[in-house]
């Protein structure tokens, strides 16, 4: 029996899986550098130490009985590596591996026969002066506009650098550090989609209906469901993320961002782990993702990804500036009707996600507009 | 704006308050005398004291925004001095006292003139022989059946006594404690009722749909949602829970319970908290009773008690024995189609309350007998 789940990370998704743990009666653990990170606040324990540090991921894993993880920015070689002592860990951490590298995971789906944007490695090293011929040549032949993307470590867009043509430009937006890029074509996209899938440890395969992702910034700003798409589109956003999971090992949920052009769908990227593109499933549908991550890692059989609600839409809330938390406004928002507002436990800072808020409705383009206008309400 | 939230005691009620407390913002603590008190693994902080204890009652006031609480039979008194020291309590103390005593409310509500069943004061002192004559005058007087009741403290059926006609039996009953007793006429009915309702702090008042109570052993074990009930009694039900909330002082939930008989519907009792006929709220309604209480009791409008599935069940998951918790028959509990269950984080001991499953459906009699089924599954 699985009771004791161990979490790599302890912010706002860490928090919503203990949530979401409790009243299936498993008690849970982080690990987090940072003091009180905002899952303790929800009950669970804390192991203070590095995402990155092999000893305290042992003793994360020695406290509980299955490890997974709330962010891919961590130590897969030591998740690895407790596997081979016999740990369970939850989805597998050679997969975490395999997308943790934007290069290998680009790979594995083209191998694969997955659609995605045309991708070239770069043999990069440590002077931009040695690569202005390489990178004219890799725009060449990706014949079009071309970003360049660090392989590892990006995150909420940090990391992508749209190539101008001048590599001077290029080598101040990397700070002079070439290692690890690899070069992309821009598609030039109608629509961002989100589908979110999970696979119990039987290798059963449930798929959420798919959302519609709107980024600012880079970060991920608001989710529509249901998407709005020509069906064989909507189609084939399905059938992408259902072959998607075949080539993904382990349990848990996954979620797998895509782009729509006038034509195709192409996958962008994918996020082992629950993400934010998942947040509206807590109100508006059967199973929240938080819910089928817990079921997942811990030999559970999954639940329904049907909705509860014809449309629902999310925002995030972000910081603007340092300060504690305030809640002026709220009470506007919750005098919305079918508002759900989700604060995170966090103190503000410019651009911090601090909460969201979710809005469930009769039709999408009304839940996004009444979700803008309930951010708009808030005093951040 | 009030963010610390006091609650006195700090069980399964507690946590599913804090649970809901949490989203919104705001922080927890509760006072319960049992360290590690259920809420405490939800995230709230406790301090350690008695629910009687004028002096850590006065602590968590000094600690927290607005003080409620999640069981009644508590220190109401020093609550009410909280009031006139100018700290912020809600509902009110003096409605508290006034529900506390079974006598004084059933005359309250008799008063109001909201329907209930026959009672008579008495007059009882410290021993049985004296009171032979008088419970046969009692008995007389109310023309049926009669249940001798406590007036304070009683709690899932404890402190009901139906009297057969035989003093010595209801002297044994008693312990030969014969003091705050009150008589009240038996009524034959066909079925209970529970109404939630709440107030705002600017006097709205929501009331959420009629469910239907099973009680076995007078525990609350089952609760169906819709009310199987002929139109004009479900009306006057609802019309029983406006009226009752208008005799009823302070922001917070309250559930009216109530008997149906063939022709009339009667108040049986008012608990002034979120309660157990309420769970289902969680996902059967768009507003959970616990979510309602703490935008109650924070100053924040009310939200919408309207349902989001066309039918519910609720049933109690009780302990069978002095053991630690297990989840055995989870697997199978979750295997079903909407189907919730809900951990505590209590160890399990006979008869007590660890846990509920909320089955979610088109059909009342279905969703019972799937919850039915579900309990059943569990080897607790």
């Amino acid at each position: 029996m699985v009771e004791g789940i161990g979490i790599v990370g302890g912010g706002q998704l860490g928090r919503m899986l203990t949530e979401a743990a409790h009243p299936l009666g498993s008690h849970v653990t982080v690990l987090d550098p940072t003091p009180d990170a905002p899952a303790t606040k929800a009950g669970a324990e804390q192991l203070l130490g590095g995402l990155h540090d092999p000893e305290a991921i042992a003793r994360l894993a020695a406290a509980t009985d299955v490890v997974t993880w709330e962010i891919e920015h961590i130590n897969a070689d030591a998740l690895e590596k407790l596997v081979r002592d016999g740990f369970n860990v939850q989805p597998s951490p050679t997969t975490l591996k395999t997308i943790q590298d934007k290069l290998v995971q680009k790979t594995m789906l083209r191998e694969a026969g997955l659609p995605v944007a045309d991708f070239l490695a770069l043999d990069t090293g440590p002077s931009s002066q040695a690569h202005g011929q390489q990178l004219r040549e890799v725009t060449q032949a990706l014949g079009g506009a071309v970003i360049f993307k660090t392989r590892r470590g990006g995150y909420d867009g940090r990391g992508n650098h749209v190539f101008t043509g001048d590599v001077d430009q290029l080598d101040t937006a990397l700070g002079g550090d070439w290692v690890d890029l690899y070069a992309e074509k821009i598609i030039p996209f109608e629509k961002e989609l989100s589908v979110l899938a999970a696979r119990d440890v039987y290798g059963n395969i449930a798929v959420y209906p798919t959302v519609e992702t709107v980024h600012e910034d880079n970060i991920c700003h608001t989710v529509v469901f249901p998407a709005n798409l020509r069906p064989a589109l909507a189609e084939r956003a399905q059938d992408i993320a259902h072959e998607t999971m075949r080539q993904l090992e382990g349990a848990g949920v996954f979620a797998i961002e895509m782009f729509v052009t006038e034509s195709e769908v192409l996958i962008n990227e994918i996020a082992p782990r629950v993400h934010n593109s998942g947040h509206h499933t807590i109100e508006a549908n059967v199973t929240s993702q938080f819910e089928q991550h817990i079921r997942a890692i811990t030999g559970m059989p999954l639940g329904s990804t049907a909705p509860r609600s014809p449309a629902a839409a999310m925002v995030n809330v972000l910081g603007t500036r340092e300060e504690p938390l305030n809640r002026v406004g709220l009470d506007r928002v919750l005098a919305e009707p079918d508002t759900h507002p989700h604060y995170y436990g966090k103190s503000s800072r410019p651009a911090r996600k601090i909460g969201h808020i979710t809005v469930l409705g009769d039709r999408s383009e009304d839940v996004l507009d009444r979700a803008r206008r309930a951010r708009e309400a808030l005093v951040i």
